[in-house]
């Protein structure tokens, strides 16, 4: 099987960076660039933690191009969990490599159209607020053609929101964005709160991953020790969800998930459930479903999947 | 134990008739009013169908006042579950019972605010849309302090809706009343579809309920044949959730349900999620919980106590 | 001609206080009762207001009735033009007078009912947020039957808000208040700030003020004095509108207004035009009109009439 | 003094087409390109029409991009006084010239990036919803640094609505792009319907239209007839409204104007008022104004303004 090609859009984050590294060590996955957006950080620094984490990685090789520098129409929030650089307390090493010339609105309108005109369309790993890619279609709306499908992490459908009473931070950033995406057609994979509050990493499996890691273990069981947040209360232990990497975990293994069709909305107009995210699981709305809405995922197989994943940089 | 004095704010319905026949032979209670509404059916029929229920459970000397004729603000919606009269197909006699020539409103305003006084308060069971209490508490708000607890069937928090993707009838119907009594800080205990949808009522109850109910076994068993939704993937089985008569179930056997206490809210503003309530699970309001939220029913203990309490008929 | 049967709904406040004293000497004028409520001050205040203004207008007669605590569903906004107790700097004596035991919206619903079995039906005047008349339509929607007209003061439809950019104050205060009037179909005369910003009292008229009143001089002066908004970029001059007297000028002489039928509306979902109200004056909206708008005052003409009015005091 | 550069961003239409034309003739203006995008017709339409208009105007030099071909959020509306194609009766012989490959939205980002970077900064004249300016905006924020200013038609201050009851086409049928550009601090002119409905073209000046022209005569006279809205009641006699020819002559002869400067928003939330423009005339938001309002126009002197740079197209 030729390796599938992706491209990563994403806003790194501390969870970010483990669905990055897990992607980078993946040869089912051809990574035809990643573009950080605002989101957990703004932009520049999302945008250089990317480049970091491409050198951290070892794939200075995929080009990363600047994404939108902010919402389309809210004003920018930014990640509560990431610390003050977006990678908790982790210094990493002022990057050499550059960002592109080219905006990655451009790069996505450029790349989806080629695909859309060889037959070839890409998935999308959505990892962010889906500025980037809203704005592509409505620029280009014929890209949607090149695409085969996102796979986004946001939204709470049964699940309370993490940053509000109803909305979860990725799509409360950008409803607007989620509402054009919901709106395309495209078919969408939706790893929300639902999906990745299965998934708890907690303090036990910090050793796991700093073992893992060969030369990341430092940083892995750094990020991963900043990631407790301590609050069994919600989680039912300590530990942090498992948000982001549970998109590219999807993509390696997706016999570990178990997802339920339906139409999906975004609430765009008050402020009481802005960025709630809404699933039309009786046949309410009277529209064809337009989602797999993961409702199940084995937790232990997912993050054993990550860490044989990670422990391939041991063996670099 | 004296009795508990309670007021029962209805708009009948299939699912009324079953509660009021509960609460009319259940000593614990002792029922001071019953106020329909226009909630399932128009105010004209719920009246109508609140005196006939009266007069079938033989409590001809409960006072029955009319209720609002419209919802605050919303044009009015009917239930679409209880039939062209609100009784199904049951056919019940021209009631001789009339309805007092007070109003619902005033009827409340001058119980409550007499119990404030005498520092008894009442338990007000709403059934229906919550016009009436909301219109009364604008009047009058010092009946605020003449009512011990409101229980209310109604609302949907990690449940979906059940008249549309977000809501549930019975706050969708009058949304802004419920906003007036979710901000009156009176204490609430919810039963919303999250509870009710536990406790179905299968074709295989219905002989049961024939068997029970003495004179109104014919009457019981044609109601509860009529409430077969015949739609498993949403209910698990056939048949119907048993949504009003918890409320009487909560009064006079609470062991039989657990609670989360949680300020709630519901959305007024937005088309998309009109009526949808909203519980404060984890602190992100700051305000302080205003209700408990019935997360777990015993469902065979509320049907067993149900049906005892019908089975009295049989021996009057 | 006898007299025409009113009932001044209020919240007194300067203009609403020389509106009472214009409709107390005015023989045209049956005034049936006066119902303070929640608006420019808090409830207890424009009561009590309500009460001072009747002993210094002689006409303790009248019986005054407590309305509203609080509007609808949004929270309490008071006016910014009225001074600490809502009379500017005037100090009227500890008022004899008390309120009725009846709430204003039992007032309204039994006097309307009978006026409207009478076929004698009533003209509204609406001064302040028309919470009250709103809970009594709610309550007893035959009511409507009842009232000939409604003559309100606020809104405003070409000309900007007052308190926002959208929105005046008595519409703002209770949005939801006027869209059950609104949507009441009772007939509707709008007097909104198109209309009393046609009519600016300037510094110029106080003296004829002082001269006019006989023993209210001095209060009728200092009242008019602390009125002046110093806002000539907004108002043409020194000075502030009338807005309240308008509402018994217009009553007691409607030559000397011009209006324009519309159907009316009332936003009440978004915060940006929050209050707004919205004349469809082409047919837009496919309904009725059910309002006639001001659109030119005489406003020297008005002016006159209601010293002319005050002039009566010093026959007194 | 050099021509103006601008670029004309556009949804033709009548009244686009007139606009147009009286540009290709005005050797102050320097037109680096046109833009259509999905407003009074669909995509298709208005750039088939735009291309055709070059053609008519004989000005096949001027680049023409293809804009977005609908709206950032809400749903595609079209203009109704534009007949079947866009062009009222008139039909215009089959493009030769072809848009070129490039978006319009790349189009905009490049060139306004270099006017940026070489500090000459392009007028935007904005005549239709500002789908692709928002969408370039958003793509690259920095070319607000090289838009000197735009000079927009749209929206309603004081007038009421075209479309709605308070909201204008242009804004309306994309609230959310002029949201993005509202907020941008970007400096705008804006000619809303108060301007547009002071100027407007009867019956009686079409023949001086047909004698202007040229080669022109009979397209004029035919679009001219065709834009008579015989809805005197509205416009105080026969004739439409001159809305979009008014950017042009705004940059031509500013003097013909009268402005007040205010900050603008949009409404993007309720459906009463969506698509509604505000002006904060006295303050209220706390805001700089970012807008110059155009409240009053010189009717004969704008009508004889682009009346004689019509009769150029004779000299030709």
């Amino acid at each position: 099987m030729p390796p599938l090609p992706v491209i990563i859009d994403c806003d790194p984050g501390i969870d970010d960076t483990l669905a990055l590294l897990t992607a980078f060590v993946s040869p089912e996955l051809d990574i035809l660039g990643i573009t950080p957006v605002c989101g957990n950080q703004p932009l520049d620094r999302t945008l250089r933690n990317a480049l970091q984490i491409c050198e951290l990685g070892g794939r200075t090789d995929i080009p990363v191009y600047a994404g939108c520098a902010r919402p389309l129409l809210r004003a920018p929030i930014h990640g509560q969990f990431h610390g003050k650089t977006g990678l908790g307390n982790t210094v990493l090493p002022e990057p050499v490599k550059t960002a592109e010339p080219t905006s990655a609105v451009r790069f996505l309108t450029d790349t989806l159209r080629a695909a859309a005109a060889r037959g070839a369309p890409v998935t999308l790993c959505a990892l962010g607020p889906m500025t980037n890619l809203a704005t592509a279609l409505r620029m280009a709306p014929s890209i949607a053609g090149g695409i085969a499908r996102i796979v986004m992490m946001g939204g709470a459908y049964r699940e309370p929101g993490n940053r509000t009473m109803t909305s979860e931070f990725n799509v409360l950033a950008d409803p607007h964005a989620a509402a054009i995406v919901f709106s395309s057609n495209i078919p969408i994979v939706a790893l929300a709160l639902d999906a990745t509050h299965q998934v708890i990493l907690t303090p036990d499996h910090v050793p796991q991953f700093a073992q893992a890691g060969g030369r990341l273990s430092t940083t892995l069981a750094e990020l991963m020790a900043f990631w407790d947040r301590n609050d069994p209360g919600r989680y039912g232990s300590r530990g942090g969800p498992l948000h982001d990497p549970l998109v590219i975990a999807y993509l390696l293994a997706p016999h570990l998930f178990t997802t339920q069709r339906a139409r999906i909305f975004v609430e765009c107009h008050s402020e009481l459930c802005m960025g709630q995210t809404i699933a039309d699981w009786y046949g309410k709305s009277g529209l064809a479903p337009n989602a797999d809405i993961v409702t199940r995922v084995d937790a232990e197989g997912v993050i054993g999947l990550v860490l044989e994943r990670l422990s391939r940089y041991a063996a670099k």
